[in-house]
């Protein structure tokens, strides 16, 4: 499936969960990538050349400049998050270092996986950042509603990953087979945000999701990941939640830019 | 990529857009179906039975018991309706009706826009419909939040469809290449509910979506979508929307199960 040249990828990124699962991912398949910091806070990701690769002005996409077959970059571009992974898997991983062979059974498991990530944890967990850290206003109803569903679905991710313990000792366990996958890597990204959304993974006696924290810590040792999770800029949001300064910061911060698009998208949608 | 015997899908579905993109599916298809209507407002998906088909515990799910090589069926589960629309295709699309062959850049496309439906489309527009129309008390803020975020989706098809209107004359435009695909009929399945969550492909002079309304016309004037949108039970949306007291009832009756469900989530989920 590789081409014969070596893989050139062009990262357009920034530091949130669908931006780091795209540089793990690069990272875990050892592929050569460089990276535009796509500065969201900026506004950068509705400039009209940016569009031109991701037309949904949102944050990943990638460029594919590997040398063809006829000797020219493949220039070939993908833009959403699912997407790419299922590109770049499909492309340079034909020895099934984090994914598995087309159409085998446990491929159709990773892209269930991938896409309830895509539709359901992603989106959820995101919506319980916007109302929980930077709505001007804290909405009761709309906080509770979405860490409830985050809490949710980690209780199916926290399930699936006990069942799948006898499969994969002693590495494991995984969310698809007996291997790390683009499936964990998708759903870590943004578990590792968890307290991000005000959920957390240590809980009281008997409602602790206890493999799921585990499963974190052991794919945040890994080298691919700690290199990916710090593109394009260094992972901060853990080191500012040490401290309540800290946290305000980093919310006040990322409240400014959101809530900025958000007007000025209900200027445009009127 | 087919086998030899005939294929045989069971649907778990109930009549929202995510139940009726996997019926037009079949149908588009003309694959033999038969169909377990999970009665979602009694709260069937949560069921242990279920849970076996989809530990997500959400519509739609199917098990394909088409008979293998060993004689005896799959009984293969696919969850996720993205996934599942990849699944059918892989499987029973060689001739390329709704699909595009693997790996070819057309098939990169369908997945771009199969991913941003099921990201972005689907839980924003989910969510606009559930603070315009089930939710206990209106609240502001987040309709006008989920119901421009849906209508910024619609601009993006909308652009997407009429930038390829040169490549797919005279049926198209359509989302990818020259044919109707999964790209579109995942998309469409959303659109085609849009007055539910309050946005209008109609609206003010200069502000209309054009292309996007003739493009959801065109859609659903296809026999095979007019019966997909008919499972499990007749569509009734459109008709309840044609007297306020239908539409009152018809949000009152989902809200109900709405809301139970979202109660139990919280207590389940403190």
């Amino acid at each position: 499936m590789s081409p014969s040249a070596t893989p050139k990828i062009h990262l357009y990124t920034a530091g949130t969960p669908n931006g780091q699962k795209i540089s793990i991912t690069l990272e875990e398949l050892g592929l050569e990538y460089e990276t535009t910091h796509v500065d969201i806070s900026k506004g950068m990701q509705k400039e009209e050349g940016y569009l031109k690769i991701n037309p949904n002005g949102r944050i990943p996409a990638i460029v594919d400049k590997t040398i063809g077959k006829d000797g020219k970059p493949l220039d070939k571009r993908v833009f959403e998050g699912g997407a790419i992974m299922q590109y770049l898997c499909a492309k340079y991983d034909g020895e099934g270092k984090i994914s598995y062979a087309y159409d085998s059974d446990e491929y159709w498991e990773t892209i269930e996986w991938l896409t309830w990530m895509q539709s359901g944890l992603g989106p959820m967990q995101g919506q319980a950042n916007h109302f929980y850290r930077y709505a001007p206003t804290k909405i009761d109803y709309a906080i509770k509603r979405y860490q409830t569903e985050t809490k949710r679905l980690y209780t199916i991710l926290e399930t699936r990953l006990a069942s799948q313990k006898s499969l994969s000792a002693p590495s494991g366990p995984w969310l698809v087979g007996s291997k790390l996958s683009i499936a964990d890597l998708a759903c870590f990204s943004w578990v590792n945000w968890a307290e991000w959304a005000g959920v957390y993974l240590e809980r009281e006696e008997g409602k602790e999701f206890g493999v799921l924290r585990e499963w974190v810590g052991r794919i945040n040792e890994r080298g691919a990941v700690k290199r990916g999770l710090n593109v394009p800029e260094p992972f901060a949001m853990k080191e500012k939640m040490q401290s309540k300064e800290g946290e305000e910061e980093f919310a006040k911060f990322h409240s400014g830019w959101v809530m900025k698009g958000q007007d000025q998208d209900q200027e445009t949608h009127k």
